[in-house]
């Protein structure tokens, strides 16, 4: 019996099946410093303990997408070292803010199912849950991928597809307790607009861009413990339809994150994933570029000190962005759009 | 109204006028790791926290040069965003010494303009100062860049060019509170030379060279959350005089100053910035070489522990510095000399 | 008199030397991001504090092999800045376990000397001892460089090779005080196999490859404050026999062993280093496969809660490993096999 990890196959899942993923993650100030260095971060609560504090947080939280890439890392080798492709995500929302010392391990139940009309491939829904070392849950959303049949001959599961929520309701999004935004700082934060200057509609030119290089996304990928192989092994690669290593599409998730802050200084917190693709893939060489547009502009019940801010944040490689880039006529994604991420933000506002 | 950071044109600067720089960083071990692995730093209290204490740190202080960078960083979306060039520095002093945990800020004072006879760009001259979250002063320095007008009809300022000391005067030396390098282990340190073997005049070829590749320096650049967009976006580069991205002159002072503990193993403590030219540009793939020459040595006012060096610091491209590559006849640096650094460090000494 | 380090030659070698190895190193949270961002480690203990506390450990230990790169590099100054070859390691056990906070220091004693029959190398054989701030023994290693003669004339020393272990005894592994690996928990580790699952002359492909950047083993290398100027000095590189920057063999080690989890996922805790090989030079751009051999299986007197297994890490450039390549038929190393590492790991057994 071989020791190493084949990964499942699309008929190793069946529905409700729970998958308990493995290598829990102490996150340090090691990691936090990576990610700054990999990416640029500048939201002031990321970067500055004391004014992280000043917000009622218990220190300086990780950039909630490195939160996300923590806890995304551990469900690769249970989930998807055999998918075809990453299709979709759901219902993401972000609960406990991590802080520096915190352990956070992921756990996975399949939600849906359905095999493809070829039979060689299906595709598998999961609903994976973040928690830290108290059991607060830190991120839950859904994803699916499309993966192959080992066995062509195992028999067909019944189709299961999970109604899924095409938004979260801005009811629904966590606002982790103690959280007060009205001391907040634009001066030191670096931007002076907040939730009110916004508008449905507004759409942001994140202007500039930034060069992948193969080492850069090699150790943030790594850092994650994500072990999906295509990122990493050139020797393989060489004969892929491509020829080249791909980036993992979280990179650039963070990326583009990183890239918005010119023009978004002050969307630090993110609060939910509603939708999210990967619309084309990513090279080193690649340089990537980004805009926003706001989807939509909510108040928070109760709050006078936050806003919420449904955004859409696309990424493009070696295509500026003044003209807004995003889906042909045909519908489809042009051929420079990388990512298309629809998710929500809390802001302060001036109350 | 544009919500991205257009930075400050010429016109946009005045005299006096004081800008809070955004983003305070709380500075980690995470930080001082990564500055290990870009620049191979050796220097004993800068590596080993007990022995940082033995000489009266509070713990293990970070480079001097990595609080540079620190504080530098946050006054690139406000000054230098539409420069042309950085021009020159003068009149830096170290403070307070920066420990992990710490989080520094930065604000500037603008305390000189001269519009160039062109009409289309001037010199602006600031004195940026770093604290620490006790609002203890890590550093203060003066700056100056030539950045672009905008608006080509706008008025000229009256000149003002500030007196500036060609060299911070050993007395105006900042000794740390409680600093005693008598205890200092030159065993453990790597180098049995201290202030007492260095001679005025004497130059020191620091030998090692050093590759720069592209993830390196934009890892750097991130970490000292400096902005300035040449350094990350191959795309525009492509089109730029080199066709390539350009390095921050702070990543080569600090090249250079990690190779230079090869012949001065016992610098650990930079006190002043008299001067600096960031000489010629360098680029991805270049081989750093470094040469010093002591330029000074004073005794300190009641101190046996400790002595200064005033050092000149050279670094060069693609060229070994046995033979001290400077300036040539015209007076003109070399074209393979990338910096000129004028600096006092504080050397314990035999007492 | 020169400043610079010439480091040491082989007639500057002498039988029973003491060297006292500069630049002591605390090791923190910062180096193990570093660590797990450049190879992808995912031992549970080094992951994830509450379970490696779990098993007696007083925190977050580092892997094993990063603290043998944190006491070898300390030696490379004063022992193989002149060294041809790397010849060869025995006698490796390592002791307390290092936490982030701990500082590592190295002192090595020269136990044999051969001049080679050519007049201009001899072979140094030295024996490095790391201790942590307690002075307790975390790595005790002997290994043999070629050294070269800077003046030929310097007379010949009397031969002496010191008698090395094949193999440390079992009996003489260290196992830290406190540890107890009877509450692991292989769902989380993820991987179900224990010490009972190996049987010795088992091999086990670890399939995946990872490709190596210039940038990732130069951060790796002057992370670890390793010298040695050929991995960084593409200027004079050019002009070597490869045309090349060589990687520092250490990185293979640990890119080897950051592979093995995959089939090895249980051992996460090294005991000793029987003997090891550098079998060819890797660059970057070379693809890093890695198999397994187990050499042998062995009870640890007294204890039912692990067992000690002696393995044999090989690992490959460009040659994928499912067919185990290794040696040719005249007995050397086949070309594409760049490390040959002969070791012992501590896994959990179910008693």
């Amino acid at each position: 019996m071989t020791k190493t990890n084949p990964g499942n196959f699309f008929e190793d899942f069946s529905l409700g099946q729970e998958l308990v993923h493995a290598t829990p993650r102490t996150v340090t100030e090691g990691d936090v410093s990576l990610y700054t260095a990999l990416y640029g971060f500048r939201h002031m609560p990321h970067s500055a303990e004391p004014y992280a504090m000043e917000l009622g947080f218990e220190a300086m939280p990780l950039d909630d997408m490195l939160a996300f890439h923590m806890v995304f890392g551990k469900t690769v080798p249970d989930v998807s070292l055999n998918a075809v492709a990453n299709l979709g995500y759901a219902a993401g929302r972000f609960g406990a803010p991590v802080y520096p010392g915190d352990t956070v391990r992921t756990t996975s139940t399949v939600i849906g199912l359905k095999e493809n009309s070829n039979g060689k491939t299906g595709v598998v829904y999961v609903n994976s849950v973040g928690v830290n070392q108290k059991d607060e849950v830190v991120l839950d959303y859904v994803r699916w991928v499309m993966v192959k049949k080992k066995n062509l001959d195992a028999p067909t599961p019944e189709a299961v597809i999970p109604e899924l929520p095409k938004v979260v309701d801005v009811d629904d999004l966590v606002i982790a307790e103690g959280l007060d935004f009205s001391k907040y700082d634009c001066e030191l934060a670096g931007s002076p607009h907040l939730w009110e200057d916004y508008e449905v509609g507004e759409k942001i030119d994140h202007i500039d861009g930034m060069t992948i290089e193969e080492a850069e996304h090699q150790m943030a990928t790594r850092l994650y413990q994500n072990t999906a192989k295509v990122h990493f092994d050139q020797f393989a690669a060489k004969d892929n339809r491509f020829g080249k290593r791909l980036i993992y599409g979280g990179h650039i998730i963070s990326l583009a994150r990183g890239l918005s802050f010119n023009g978004l200084g002050n969307a630090f917190k993110v609060a939910a994933i509603n939708a999210g693709a990967h619309a084309n893939p990513t090279f080193s060489g690649n340089t990537i570029f980004a805009w926003s547009e706001v989807l939509d502009k909510q108040e928070i019940k109760g709050r006078s000190d936050m806003g919420a801010l449904r955004l859409r944040l696309v990424a493009t490689k070696d295509q500026p962005t003044e003209g807004f880039p995003y889906k042909g006529e045909d519908g489809k994604y042009s051929p420079d759009v990388v990512l298309d991420l629809d998710y929500w933000v809390l802001m302060p506002r001036r109350g």
